[in-house]
């Protein structure tokens, strides 16, 4: 079949012709490829920046957002069968450690990462497990969800956790109203009655947000910290959801965040930085984001499948894949680039 | 009556006779003081550190851990009566904005604070408010329990808070065992069945951290952090709760933290200073605490008749009030220091 | 000024002229009434049911779904001032014991409900506390969200409990479309993505629940609780919220529970009676909902305030009692009756 | 090698001479038996009442409450190895459902159980799964801790399930101090500090639950509903969970409780059958208790193996299992009887 490789760090990736990946042991499935994402994570595998990190032998095919058709399945694979339409979790988890018997698989302390350690979705077939794949919606195609395998997974997982405390009449800022944000608003909306503010650099970004229903849109020019505390009486908002991380993004964040709140960390770059005794005299909490579980998957492709998180995509040819790369590297891409194989 | 008395920053405490507190609301209770705990933050109150911040007017009555009977009441006070023996709570808090309402009172919006912004209680008599007295069992005295109004307090409030996430084969650092560490080692031992590891420079503070419960005590002695990860296959624990949050207390506990795991930032000094991420990698999360509310003093106070919650104290006559200072301020108190007027 | 009062069971309400009520304790609010709703229950005061369990005095005046504008406070009343829009939460609580301590007002040990035990809101003037007003957005009009106070509190308290645990992917059956239902029918489609099963006897009924947002609407014929199973794949829904409670309501509705479900309790009438092992084999909760507190009707009222929840009324002139109370009794009016002092 | 098995209802078990089970999946484990408990339900089997439920064929192997060594594993076996002390989770998960992706494995939707529906204990070998083995610490011994594995492992679940919401201060009863009872009374001793009342009607059993940490023994003699309630100012408890559930013990446990209590129902055998308009009223609550999860009997053996949880058996060796059984149908058998292959 084909794939498209990392041959070499530096270099550009390349197309070869690999062996179909076979079933070797009881729970594998593999996975006709309907959509692969391209991810911005692709361009740093290429430059080398997760070489020493991921470990992994070149050549290898990358792709870590999948989706597509069960080709084939082992012998102790009851959750799909051959020929369902499924969406592939980004991590192959062990289902037997602490973690993963608690629902947490994401934590799995001996999990494997398809396009990042091992091979991934840039291909005709990928080789995946029982336990990473959900079956979707007839009403949904694997090329339109790709992208929310892991991108729009850490999105949901973060806005879901966050949704867990907002009630109505509190108020939650997404700061970036990129393509995470974009799904955590999505997602704020259909789970939660809190009043969203969404502040961005990107003016058009801002109008994008109330379009998708952002109840304030707020430019960062610099007067944004107090523009969110006048919305709120001078008291700062229950909730932040920062998918951005860089930049000055956490001070303002913190600026904006009322006496008990919660930060929720989801983008990075910069440090956290801030004294402990602003910690406690506001009593306030940083909580960390990771991509969500197996459970957070199901339940994003449910908001899909009921029109409640839609994503932009431009898809391409699997031969395409350096005119995809190309057209993310310069943003010249609205949503995802999606190959399809 | 008598009354210890800030007179002018920089300069040492007076004793003064003022007036009796009277009722003049319908929610006050005066309450005869049997105990106020001297705390080192009625030394930097001397030095002029909180001058600005509580904006008080000179001369005022400090202390702000507070224990007796009730003395008077006003006609709306329905919860105690003339000579029940009570812990004060430190803050008087309104009852009617939404912190209040939700049980949440330490953060509400118009409290006011006897010892740091009002008259407290280095006095024959406290004024304060139905709201902030809690009975205490007819086993316990006021001289002996004041000083957990507001130090133990903040230990209990982070300590049960920690417990409602620490399971059966969970473990616990508490960093710092000192005089909150003292209090949320046992309070950890009364909630939870988890396995408490103590923290400390002191060797002495260690070995007392053993004697009233901890399950390892370790001496930070530059490879404490190497010797917890060993306790625990390298992985670290589950909860960190830091009573310290100086001298490098912040990096160390965080490299002893599991992945998913809560760090309780109780003590304050140093800044928390951490890439963004390592938060998200490992997804762990940061835990402001604060004061313990009413219903957390309660708690605490059922703990204490029980038994279960102890504190070493020294008692000084109201009028050895310089006494205690000094030996707070010279490191000759083992416990807490009690002015019994 | 004018006053509705219950002057002898089993006999006509009777209008009264009667002292507008006084400021007499500190935490007193006089509200000039401005929509009072007519709800079941005043007619079963009349006809005695209330008589020995409320142990009022007659005459007194009746009515306990009250909103208008604030005419007079008492000397602690901080959140609200002369003028201001008010629902009225329907206790008066006493903000001392334990439950009210908590956010748990309802459990209040010592409350009063003006309506029931004391003198209500058929009237130019109420008289009740600064602790059950409810500043109301200016969008929002008295006569209109009145019979929210109670009705439509009890169906949001319900709903918003339900709504903690209920996923994307998680349906939630609605047993009854009649008044509450029609709220809590809302308030789940707002606060959820679950899907909405809705069953009443009524066809009516059934119709306008897909009107405010039902995903599907059964009619209780007989074959509907088979119908619910065929909907879930035989497996059952992971919650019931039951506003009927009588005419065989929850037997059928355990018939519709998935193993480890919720099913709430909301209406009452006839015994919950089933086998423990059913209970423990399937393991399935069972949870008592009354009134909501103070900060679900400041919720409710945001979510009114965001056109969220709306409640179709008729209105008379409180001269025009009897002719409400008829309707009422008659099945003459749709949604709720409200009297407009 | 040997096996104990019913060979038709009616009859008594007989001893056969069968293979040791083979290793045939990819997660199966064969556990050399060390203890296998003698349950109540055994002697049901052989009455025949589960002969329908379970559709098990005849002869087979019965023992459900098993620990011992692992003799064999699968090929996807990655948690135990040969020769680690295990005790057997009595249900075998599937888990890729729902239920066991979310940690709660007991609502697996397609479990088998072994000595129930399949070849159980009561023999020198038994095949489980990896999904069902925890290994146990070094100081614990098979014997010892077989019967926790079932009996021990539901009061285990019940206890620490309320254990999350009781607070010191709080009150718990627990009615029935026999087996379950006894077990449940050890876990919230180490996981609360709520006030534990014990309600029984042997006084034996009460003496001997005040020997493990009841704070408060009733003997259930007719008076004990109010002797509760003296106990808390006629208010209740805040949780009851009843072991019992049969010969009235549900209306008096509802009789103990307070407002907004939970009646946490694990025992069984009559029904729960009261007015909604109590439920209701008081806001009370009714959670079923089956088994615990593969989680909670890995925190049950935390418990055992910090000896804050013990258990009484007598020991009979595999042939002795008519002894055994005849024991403990003529109750004499003190704790619980374990056949030791």
């Amino acid at each position: 079949m084909k794939a498209v490789q990392v041959t070499g760090y530096g270099e550009k990736l390349r197309m070869a012709e690999v062996p179909v990946p076979d079933v070797t042991g009881p729970h594998d499935v593999i996975v006709r490829v309907g959509g692969a994402g391209v991810c911005r994570t692709d361009i740093h595998i290429l430059e080398g920046q997760w070489a020493e990190k991921s470990g992994v032998a070149l050549p290898y095919t990358i792709g870590h957002e999948n989706a597509g058709w069960v080709h084939a399945t082992g012998s102790a694979v009851t959750n799909v069968a051959e020929g369902d339409k499924v969406i592939v979790h980004p991590l192959i988890t062990c289902g037997l450690c602490h973690a993963c018997r608690s629902g947490d698989d994401v934590h799995c302390q001996q999990s494997s990462f398809p396009g990042i350690d091992t091979a991934g979705g840039y291909a005709e077939y990928l080789k995946t497990s029982a336990r990473s794949v959900v079956r979707i919606d007839e009403s949904l195609e694997p090329s339109d969800v790709a992208a929310l395998a892991d991108a729009g997974l850490t999105a949901y997982h973060a806005a879901a956790k966050a949704a867990r405390t907002l009630r109505p009449g509190h108020r939650c800022v997404v700061i970036g109203a990129g393509g995470l944000g974009h799904i955590g608003i999505q997602v704020l909306k259909a789970l939660t009655a809190a009043e969203l503010v969404v502040v961005d650099r990107n003016p058009e970004a801002v109008k994008l947000a109330a379009d998708i229903g952002a109840d304030h849109g707020i430019i960062a020019d610099g007067s944004h910290v107090e523009e969110v505390l006048d919305l709120t009486g001078g008291h700062g908002v229950e909730t932040v959801i920062d998918f951005v991380g860089e930049g000055g993004a956490t001070a303002d964040g913190i600026g904006m965040l009322r006496r008990a709140g919660d930060y929720h960390v989801v983008g990075y770059g910069e440090n956290l930085d801030l004294p402990t005794i602003d910690i406690i005299s506001s009593e306030i909490n940083f909580i960390g984001n990771l991509v969500g579980s197996y459970n957070d998957l199901c339940e994003l492709m449910t908001l899909a499948a009921q029109g409640q998180v839609r994503l932009h995509t431009t898809k391409y040819p699997l031969d395409g894949f350096q005119n995809a790369l190309d057209d993310l590297d310069f943003g010249r891409i609205r949503g995802r680039a999606i190959l399809t194989p």
